[in-house]
């Protein structure tokens, strides 16, 4: 399923300690967490959000493994298709943001209940 | 790796957005998210979490799936053995809790950068 087809009502969410998520929500969200349950795939995720301007590109990144640069490009897809990272295409390279509404999703879910305020 | 043998320093973080994770870091961060890769264990979690008083048995979230005790059971184990969740028998039944300063991490590692005073 594609960003685009995900409805936000579907792909909310309130912390799991308000309350719980509906299948369809889990169905989605674990999609993403699946995503990142990679060391090589969350590492290349906090390589891309933390580079200069937000962006980099396999030539920035591949430094950073010892592996081939079709295995790193077969992460990057992975991460592209689970909607935590983009890429657009500037002369020869594809250059990586990470996609922030996903990730402060996966945060929200994770993060605390919030705060009830208890004045009458 | 238990919870124990990890250490605070590996097991902090930073958003990835202020800075990349190191290779151990996101060795044991990517343990957990890949735990929370499965939609079964992503909503049993949050069964959990929002169950009344923080708590919940086997025979409390059986009722919410077509899948056996033992299956189950399983992705509780995965639970328990990423440092999602924690289990305390008392009688009958194992009760499970959620580990909130896990879920705090994982918030915080996909949260964004803490806003940087810029007053002089």
């Amino acid at each position: 399923m594609s960003n685009q087809e995900r409805s936000e009502e579907r792909w909310c969410c309130s912390p799991v300690t308000a309350e719980p998520l509906s299948a369809e929500q889990a169905a989605d969200l674990s999609a993403v967490f699946k995503a990142l349950g990679d060391p090589v795939r969350l590492r290349l995720l906090s390589l891309i959000a933390a580079h200069a301007g937000g962006e980099a590109c396999v030539c920035d990144l591949s430094g950073a493994f010892d592996l081939s640069g079709p295995t790193i490009s077969h992460h990057l897809k992975v991460l592209r298709e689970a909607g935590a990272i983009t890429g657009e295409r500037r002369g020869t390279w594809v250059y990586y943001r990470v996609l922030p509404e996903t990730l402060q999703r996966l945060s929200a879910v994770l993060g605390p209940a919030p705060a009830v305020s208890t004045s009458a």
